[in-house]
């Protein structure tokens, strides 16, 4: 029998990323958690994993830049890597605890103190003021740490905010869903793989993620790093107009410290393109392009668009 | 006597922006400091305070999010904020404890537990490393409030990493300075003042600063933040041209999510003009310019460019 593909994600086990591997590769892979952003993308490299699963952007408070500075990739320890695939993930926060006869639902007076990550308390600041207000919060470094913490508790009088999925990982009760303020909030994950490897060439993940994005079009997105001179004028300008020139749109621009002279930015652009006939030659186009115009400049992936709502997801 | 000018600055007292308002101000003014980045604009807005100072961009770590979350004013709570000035600050780290005789320079055996932010922990590997290997260290919320800890232990067994500004302010002895990796760490302030105060009109930072520049030209610089209609193509390069046909050179662009909906970003794209008697109008003209290739644009501030390395400072 064939080896699963075996995929890694930011641990611990339960979390968003865990979550997002599930999602899209499935039961049948293996999936490793890692405690590091750069863990993961040095797995990748290794070829310890077929793939990486990273979280890249939020809806609410935007770029991962973790992520943005390993891809950006400033000592070349990441060359073989490409992003493949990425996935939308809805991030909805819970009040959990232990299962329990003791406690009806909407009955929260027992609980003595709460355990979530320091981010989700802003999170779930209008439930938390409503039925929670006064009672001790514990600051743990996961939601998935806090629903495990209280999976423990024999006491029975702690709660843990945190995931549906961390609530069955955990085997804990939902007391309420759904507890977060701002109800679209939402993850995109990168999928990263190794271009030299032969296992993921072949793998049924990309065949499926490749046929059609959700909205039926076959949009694809492409992601380009660059550095500019810094002495020449509207060098960035002229980096973007290129993108243009080719018929891509735009989707987000980030700039990140070189890390190589200060006050010196890499810039990750991402943009996408209906293919066509015409156009299959754009993505190269465009690198030939920027080549003349910036210092360095690297492909980061082309992939199949996922995003579901069609009309958020237009042109910058 | 006239009444000293009022700064506001990020706290605690003796906090690197603290230090950031003293070398820009000056002893004189009256300097107050306020627990969040919010805090400190809405003192502006509402004249408790006549300026804010705030880290807005590191060096190695890129830009400050919460400041450009606050500078691109979704619900238009500081509508009469606008950058005036900047201030460049060098981060530098040192070992202090409290005055002691019994300890020695380079004599770090006595000391049992070590107190900072932590992200001053990863700035100072190399030295914890090679003097620090397994000693105790307790984070704390800032590096000056783990110089305030120590300068109140008893048992002199204590040591905080924290700038030689705090130690002079919490009476602390500097057992070694410049302790950190990456020397040429460098965190940039923004200056905010309230356009309709008349108190900061004539004030006299302002003549000092718009006078020259440190590199002895007179560049200026210029912040505008606008949205992109995300239906037409091509928008964010037509929106970077117009900068660039009015002779402006960008030196930074961001990208923030908007507020507004999932997906939808606003921009915060800062350039440099060298003014000339031909470029008199250049800001407004390009103002103008945006207002016809964007849904909306906003001139955040025009100031005295701050930064000694004139060539580090070129176009992008």
């Amino acid at each position: 029998m064939e080896q699963p593909i075996r995929v890694t994600f930011l641990g611990p086990v339960a979390s968003f990323s865990h979550q997002a591997a599930v999602e899209t590769f499935g039961s049948s892979a293996e999936l490793v958690p890692r405690l590091s952003f750069a863990d993961a993308f040095a797995a990748v490299q290794e070829q310890r994993a077929d793939y990486a699963i990273i979280p890249c952007e939020n809806s609410t408070n935007g770029s991962v830049v973790q992520t943005l500075d390993l891809l950006a990739d400033p000592n070349s320890l990441y060359g073989n890597l490409k992003v493949c695939g990425e996935h939308y993930l809805a991030i909805h926060h819970c009040l959990l605890t232990r299962k329990s006869d003791l406690l009806d639902q909407q009955d929260f007076q027992s609980i003595r103190r709460l355990y979530t990550h320091p981010q989700a308390w802003g999170q779930c600041d209008n439930f938390l003021e409503k039925y929670f207000k006064g009672v001790e919060r514990q600051d743990v470094s996961s939601t998935s740490k806090g629903a495990e913490i209280v999976s423990k508790d024999a006491t029975e009088r702690t709660a843990a905010i945190a995931s549906r999925f961390a609530a069955e990982h955990h085997g804990l009760d939902i007391l309420a869903e759904n507890i977060e303020d701002e109800t679209n909030n939402t993850t995109r994950f990168l999928i990263l793989k190794n271009i030299t490897a032969d296992r993921t060439a072949a793998s049924r993940f990309e065949q499926i993620k490749a046929n059609a994005t959700p909205c039926g079009t076959a949009k694809k997105k492409t992601l380009i790093s660059f550095m500019v001179h810094q002495d020449r004028t509207g060098a960035l300008a002229d980096a973007l107009l290129i993108f243009k020139t080719h018929g891509m749109n735009l989707t987000s621009i980030n700039s990140r410290p070189s890390q190589a002279r200060a006050w010196k930015y890499v810039f990750l652009v991402e943009g996408h393109l209906t293919p066509t006939s015409r156009n299959a030659g754009a993505v190269s186009e465009i690198l030939q392009g920027l080549k003349q115009v910036t210092e360095s400049c690297r492909h980061l992936g082309t992939w199949a668009d996922q995003l579901i709502l069609g009309s958020e997801n237009a042109a910058i």
